[in-house]
């Protein structure tokens, strides 16, 4: 049973399991105790700074273990914010980092801090001018992903480092996704992991700060970790972390030339097996195990489903997968298609049966929810008037942009289609199908109920 | 080799690691995943609030998990506080509270707020009354430990409960060191606890906010658990910290009845075994496994070093033993002896021989360290003033009190020895050699260097 939704959380690496058991025997003490279970617990706290710190790329006193990636992500960020209040106020951060991030930037501008988003292109990366250009003074902090959880691509830390530190800014890069196949490159000041993405054990974060950067740990007092993460720590879990970063470092270029090659599969075959599919994320610059895409005229919620059903555990960027009934923010601020979005992102050891099997379901998968959604090849019907509007108000996704596509043969060439809808993903997911299906996007119109997305018919 | 320190952190029960393991397969996927691996992820986890909400005697829908203890009571404290602002900044603590509740006080004084101190009684237990006189107009929150971690003394919860009821005032309590032997009663309104205190992994605590208390949690915003602690959970931690609470219930109290003789047998034995010695903490209200007594002219560094060779593993409260030379606040807030502080938490399972072994060593231990530090019996010797002063500048604890026991012999009966020392530790070691050995303290002058404690020899 296919499980291929590493992004979100890696099945135990055997050597994270192994490390674990070991470590509950010797581990299970108060490090900073001086009797021999205290002294056994420090040892195995040392090796395991140091074996991370090593992964990471810095001093093992510049790297604190949090209970968790988000508890590195607010804490850095709290941190270096509080650390250069005197430099200013304003956070820059890309449009599409972690939601640990953001959350982040939105407590700083609760507390009277702004936050500059930096916009990304269609494949979901930063252009690192773009970067450099938002760094004005004032600018306490930026943060940029490695690489995005949700479509793969890879950003240009290395220039935008360099960027920052021209600028005097301190930059934190959110390495959740990457760090097991390998160090972030270029000159950041603060990093921030999360072992389970990795194959290590939940409950366990990296935070690493580079000597010299201006640091001040907020919320109450705690003489562990350096003062940068409180409560007593999670030893045995910490050990098997370390451990299994070593170990998924030694092989990660092999597995990451041999997941590239059935993720290109995916890339390639998917929009050969299904209509109207939209594979979203950099082609080239992008993490070795994963790929987005996204299907037109389909619930991603039901597709999910019929996945699962199929054996198929992959995750989704759709509104209606979202509690909030929002898309994702990363597909937002790509402008690309949100309806029908499926991400893949497989485990180590995924073998190329796994994947041809998902291939040959997902076909069918995908037609199945069409034919429930009531979405038939149009036919080829006169042209009834020249602009047509739809009311498409209470429908959610995909139904306003099946009506559309059920409209658009009921207009001349030349001719447009109104739609509206009070569904606000309707603003990305109109666009992309018009950019998929070669028509034209005029443009949306607030009305007193819902907005009003216009169409040209273009052939 | 007998550990006595589990109220720093006990070995890992069989029914958690038992549990650890097997949740290790089924619960290392997200919960909120649709998926068939993130659904069996959540029926774990639903199980677990079940299971510990019976154990704690919540609804499951009161309690969180956090990463550890002291996460708990930095996000309960924090919460109430946001939640009753309007209320006012007051919050009232006990003197002996743990370091993670002292430590949130500090953090609401930094920003504004008022902390109360309740004092407590050489016993280390807070008067009710007391308690309730502090609850003025304006107090937000209320927090009491249902017992405490380094004397044992258990708190008069239910009362000081009663009265922050009638109040308005909601009661925080810290039950770190009492959940494993059952739950806290009376009307409390937050309850906070850690699962590695009971025998559970490390990487859990325990938050239950009863329905009702206002909550506003603080830093940034995360959707897990009700809001109340960000990042990706602990699953196979909290199963088996679920799972082992339920069974160190199972048999608590025949456990608390058995090890409540061994605690007996050594408060008992301690005090014949040794010269010298003050057994600290209720006598009868207490914690049924845990002991604590202090040996004057002991230095405890030196002591826990000399057990340690032997083979216990027990803690200290003396100032020689932290890293910030001050004595345990906790024996500070009680006016006890701080020096030669020894404490011993027995885990469950302890034997009779294991406590026999250790009060046969004891005793030769302690007279090892005097020996080394030159204490012998003082020679009868004819006084030779009125009233002697001693400069004890720069000798840290026990010195100043041996040289103190030095001179009481140099003056006759009715006569004064002041000892003048930079040692805070001596305002706390000073008036208790005075109770221990029969003489009157007279009180403490600043002098521009030091303090001037002076003694009256009545025997």
């Amino acid at each position: 049973m296919p499980y291929f939704d590493t992004a979100s959380a890696a099945p135990l690496h055997p050597v994270a399991r192994q490390a674990l058991q070991a470590s509950l025997d010797e581990g299970w003490a108060d490090p900073a105790r001086l009797y021999r279970e205290g002294r056994r617990a420090r040892l195995l706290l040392d090796a395991a700074r140091e074996a991370a710190a090593e992964a990471v790329g810095c001093r093992a006193d510049e790297l604190v273990f949090t209970p968790s990636g988000t508890h590195a992500v607010h804490t850095g960020v709290a941190g270096v914010l509080a650390g250069r209040r005197r430099v200013g106020g304003r956070l820059v951060v890309s449009a599409v980092e972690h939601s640990s991030v953001l959350q982040a930037a939105q407590a700083h501008e609760a507390r009277g801090g702004t936050v500059a988003l930096v916009p990304v292109a269609a494949s979901g990366a930063v252009a690192a001018a773009d970067y450099g250009a938002a760094l004005l003074p004032g600018t306490a902090l930026a943060c940029l992903q490695s690489a995005n959880h949700e479509v793969g691509t890879v950003q240009p830390v290395a220039d935008v480092a360099d960027l920052c530190a021209a600028a005097g800014v301190p930059l934190l890069v959110d390495a959740a996704q990457s760090l097991g196949w390998g160090p972030v490159e270029g000159a950041w000041s603060v990093l921030t992991a999360s072992a389970h993405k990795w194959g290590g054990p939940p409950g366990v974060g990296l935070l690493a700060v580079r000597k010299g950067v201006r640091f001040s740990p907020q919320g109450p007092a705690d003489e562990r970790e350096s003062g940068r993460s409180p409560g007593f720590g999670n030893l045995p879990a910490v050990v098997a972390a370390a451990a299994s970063l070593r170990a998924v470092r030694a092989d990660a270029d092999a597995e990451a030339a041999r997941l590239r090659v059935l993720v290109d599969r995916i890339r390639r075959r998917v929009v050969r097996l299904v209509p109207d599919v939209e594979v979203v994320g950099d082609a080239d610059r992008r993490l070795p195990h994963l790929v987005t895409f996204s299907c037109l005229y389909v619930d991603g919620e039901t597709l999910l489903h019929e996945l699962d059903r199929a054996g198929f555990s992959v995750s989704s960027g759709s509104s209606c997968t979202s509690s909030t009934l929002t898309p994702s923010h990363v597909l937002r601020a790509m402008g690309v298609l949100s309806e029908g979005n499926v991400r893949v992102s497989l485990p180590r050891g995924t073998t190329a049966e796994e994947v041809n099997a998902f291939l040959e379901v997902l076909p069918g998968a995908v037609a199945g929810v069409r034919e429930r959604l009531g979405v038939a090849e149009v036919p080829a019907a006169a042209p009834v008037a020249e602009s047509v509007e739809l009311d498409a108000l209470g429908l959610r996704c995909p139904q306003p942009v099946i009506e559309l596509a059920r409209a658009i043969g009921t207009v001349p060439v030349g001719g447009t289609v109104t739609v509206l809808s009070d569904d606000e993903v309707a603003g990305l997911d109109v666009p992309a199908w018009c950019g998929m299906r070669g028509h034209a996007y005029l443009g949306a119109a607030e009305r007193p109920v819902g907005v009003a997305y216009t169409v040209r018919r273009l052939h």
